[in-house]
């Protein structure tokens, strides 16, 4: 009995550490540890604030819901979040999925998504389909991610030109700038082109080296500090635009401020309630059912997307560890579940913030508690402050972090290693700026899927002339290793041909089948019917060593006519026994037999090869 | 010169013959194949006749539309088709997915989205891409049948039961049946009925045989004409219903007739004329991007699923012969294009009537000549003969014919072969009732992919400890046939545990390369990041022959430390010469160079191997 119970609790432990992550690092937490996070969080708070506020922007929704978005998802995340550096909040890329659903409707549209890709995002984890990610390969993880930050870059021409119209995708948006580029604001494109300069000038700063190998303490406070500006350049620039803003705003209340600004925001801390899961606006009203259907497929998108992008970076930070996916998805999906209750809208991982994390030295998940906090507190005290941050500024951040996002330089070894990958890249980028994120993404996946199944639709067939010991011709064909369905008619074809070409000599014909490592039941009727077209032709018809996991699909669909042989002996007899017979034997009981005998030793020399590709064999 | 036309008129003759196939077989044509092909065009075409009438109704068209879009495929399929039996035409299935673009619009949306479901089909052909429809497995055929049969069955309750209402698929279908069940008109009911009952046997009489092995003429005559009966069958019922019908008439034109009838039909060929690029129905006006858009995905989906039916017939009819997907696929969407001019629906070959067709003795695919004429006859002189025609019995002829297309016989086969065919066909089947057919298939095909997807994405890892000839002690890790993106994590992570395993001895690991046949971009990142991570460990990782089609994708990334050898020897000595010199050495220029030598070798070894799992290698 206590052994029992040790084993319980051993296994609870370690279910325990596996999900619920704080238990694995709190009890070595220190003083140590909270003072890299202490910094690392603030960092990413500050760089959050302006960068919430932009998003929710742009997502079409009023600033505050940016910094609703941001908080919640930094404390479910410390506690179960496998990735020390990953920050959680409103992102570009779900702004742009959001937008899309908000577009010419309310907030709450935004809300319920969040709600829905947080369950979506639960119930995947929860039938580990974490496997999924695997699927998207780097090619489309980059034409995805360009195209993603040409789409954000170009939205942002608006705020930073003061212009104000409203667009619906990128050609639209790229037209209607030029369109209304007559009416762009001088000084909002003055302040926001200043701001990128100076943003770009910043970035570079903390690269400076002082002093040479061995700087003195000056030198090296100099350098920190440099790096500091340098990492929190965001929230300084904003800083410095708002209180620009503030100075020149006319004490006239009806005259027009010198730039766009943010304008009156919701004070306060959200209220803690239900998802919205009925609405209404502009007179119409929707019950659930009604908000899913304007939903769309976007409630399986969203999430998946959130996923992709989250298990990404998380992939480019792991450096070397490998990444629990299932683990990654149920905590994205407490995430949003958790900050639907609290207005926000879908949330992941942040790749520029994350980067942010993890350059200012963050050492356990435990920064993110700190940059909640921040935010708690902006919410509760600096709302007034914020309406005075002008959009222009706003704008400058974004451009100048998605920018750096667009990679080009993949371009290069990819042409040199594989240049079908760059056919998925090109394709997923232009379609992402043709017809949508979704459908880039998906025709992507879809490219990479067709090049990895054209061997199992198109196997190499080698075809010979050999002779049995005792002199008997035949023709060996050899298949690759498919013999699954979309190869059937292929393979049936092809082995017919090579049985007709050899004219009114009609030699037998013996398919190799060592390497087919499986089959399904299509392929099995598809042998049927060469089994058939054989025996029309008066030709023979065998199968050389066959594997038991092939066997048993072909026998399922009651194969009558199949012959199989286990060795060249046993072939050399078989096909010497028909020719002295001089005729065709096709149901002939004593062959059945003598590869029923055959099939116990074939079976023991098959266990013997290592190589057996059959999921769930993984000795390691 | 001579020799060069000479050849150029040979390749032109064999085009022509593979393209138009009436240039294969019409130079043999003689008036005993004229007979037959004349007795079985013309049976069809009793068949086609009730047939194209119900199925208009089934799309929600007004009944002449179905002879619209039964004559043209016959003749365009006689010139081009490469099946002598199936014949072009209005179906259940086509009519069915009409539907649900007609349904609440005008019939010029079903004639456009005939014209773009051919030109669809042409695209296609020119592109070669019939190996799509490889793609599609016998389990996603069969639930998919066997859906659309219990489908378009119940769509038929309500003419059988002279019910009037109008539903949108097939759940709304059956409750709308059950709500409306008490206005059940019982004379339509008793009809119906009937004509079930009595199609049902006369299918039956065809296999009376009299005068056991010898007949004598009179007996021979008299099974003659029971076999012409019992094909003819669907005609004579409608026929006799009609007149039936006709007798039954209320002189008072004010009165109800007995049955629900057909009604007035337009008289009349129909007119040549352009497809309509343009439409207005209830005040609105659409252009033809606003059609399209209305269409949506449609315009792709009702074009391949005509190709898949249309190929699954010819694959049924052709014992043995392999189909040229690409020739169906340009005859069928020249088919749908010409239909389009003289207001024809989507339309593609019909299994019940080509069954028909077969079962009649056809031998060219003149026989749908006959047809079409027969048709054309109809609809010139006999239109005003179709108003009695009573809707149930062109229910009851509906039924009766999809009743046999539910195959629910292949379950024990596949349940016996394959279980995951099952699960896929199971889906399908299901999902086809219950979101839809187009839905239905999409998933099964996904289904279907992802058991084939899977062994490439978790290979098998095989894990030994070997010792070289000099006694030193490496752990081999042997890969499966996949190193394509998905697999790449799954294989990161386990050969890094496998070498993480041992412990403090650290083992230097040795990668089996041989049995993987290619790689990608993503693939070769991760390669690089396993080399790290066992960089890092100070771990000595190497690569034992890898093909050189997969070296040439991992130096395109420009692997730096990456060490292969080609031979048992090369690898004693590598790990020999590192074991000596007592520490690490990566990039030991000295094991470059000893690789860069192996190549040579390797490669003509590689060669003599027949089985390349590459594609374009079929010496056949």
């Amino acid at each position: 009995m206590p052994i029992k119970e040790k084993n319980w609790k051993r296994s609870a432990k370690r279910f325990m550490h596996r999900r619920i992550r704080i238990t694995q690092w709190l009890p070595e937490y220190n003083q140590d540890k909270f003072l890299c996070d202490m910094i690392a969080g603030v960092t990413v708070g500050l760089t959050v604030m302006p960068q919430a506020l932009a998003y929710a922007t742009l997502a079409g929704l009023e600033p505050q819901y940016g910094l609703y978005s941001a908080f919640v998802g930094c404390f479910v995340y410390a506690i179960f979040g496998s990735c020390k550096d990953i920050t959680i909040g409103p992102t570009a890329l779900m702004a742009l999925m959001t937008y899309q659903q908000t577009f010419g409707r309310n907030v709450d549209f935004a809300i319920l998504l969040c709600f829905l890709s947080g369950c979506v995002q639960l119930l995947m984890g929860v039938l580990h389909l974490g496997v999924l990610v695997d699927f998207i390969s780097i090619p489309v993880t980059v034409g995805f991610t360009s195209a993603t930050s040409v789409i954000i870059g170009t939205s942002q021409l608006k705020g930073l030109m003061g212009l104000k119209f409203d667009s619906s995708g990128f050609a639209d948006n790229v037209r209607k700038v030029f369109v209304h580029a007559g009416e762009t604001r001088i000084w909002d494109l003055v302040l926001g082109l200043s701001c990128i300069i100076l943003l770009l000038s910043l970035r570079k700063i903390k690269d400076i080296k002082i002093g040479g190998s061995k700087p003195t303490r000056k030198q090296q406070i100099i350098m920190k500090t440099l790096w500091l500006v340098s990492t929190s350049r965001n929230a300084l620039m904003v800083l410095t635009c708002s209180l620009l803003a503030y100075l020149l705003q006319p004490t006239d209340p009806t005259a027009e401020s010198a730039f766009v600004l943010t304008g009156k925001l919701q004070s306060g801390l959200p209220p803690f309630q239900l998802p919205p899961f009925h609405t209404s606006f502009s007179n119409q009203t929707f019950d659930f059912t009604a908000m899913c259907t304007e939903l769309g497929s976007s409630i399986v998108l969203v999430p998946v997307i959130a996923v992709l992008g989250n298990v990404a970076i998380a992939k480019a930070f792991a450096s070397g560890d490998s990444i629990d996916a299932t683990q990654e998805l149920l905590t994205l999906g407490l995430c949003n579940v958790a900050g639907s209750f609290v207005l926000s809208m879908p949330v992941t991982g942040s790749f520029s913030r994350s980067a942010v994390n993890h350059a200012s030295g963050v050492r356990t998940p435990m920064g993110g508690v700190y940059t909640g906090a921040l935010i708690l507190l902006a919410l509760s005290l600096l709302t007034p402050y914020f309406y005075y941050i002008p959009k222009a500024s706003l704008a400058a951040v974004i451009i100048c972090a998605v920018i750096f996002m667009i990679e080009y330089e993949v371009v290069k070894p990819m042409w040199r290693s594989s240049r079908k990958d760059l056919v998925a890249m090109t394709a997923t980028f232009v379609l992402c700026l043709a017809i949508g994120v979704e459908y880039g993404i998906l025709v992507g996946v879809a490219i990479n899927i067709v090049f990895l199944l054209y061997p199992s639709a198109r196997p190499s067939i080698h075809v010979e002339q050999n002779t049995t010991a005792s002199g008997i011709s035949y023709l060996m064909v050899t298949l690759g290793n498919s013999l699954y369905f979309p190869a059937v008619d292929f393979i049936r074809a092809s082995v017919g041909r090579a049985g007709i070409k050899q004219g009114a000599s009609q030699l037998p014909v013996v398919v190799d089948c060592r390497f087919i490592l499986g089959a399904d039941y299509t392929a099995a009727k598809g042998i049927a019917s060469l089994i058939d077209d054989f025996h029309k032709r008066k030709q023979r018809l065998l199968f050389y060593k066959p594997r038991a996991a092939v066997l048993s699909v072909l026998h399922g669909v009651g194969l009558e006519d199949f012959v199989h042989v286990n060795s060249q002996e046993q072939l050399d007899s078989t096909l010497k026994d028909v020719n002295n017979s001089g005729g065709m034997k096709y149901n002939d009981v004593e062959l059945h037999n003598v590869t029923s005998n055959g099939q116990k030793e074939k079976e023991a020399e098959e266990n013997s090869v290592p190589l057996l590709n059959e999921p769930n064999s993984h000795p390691v």
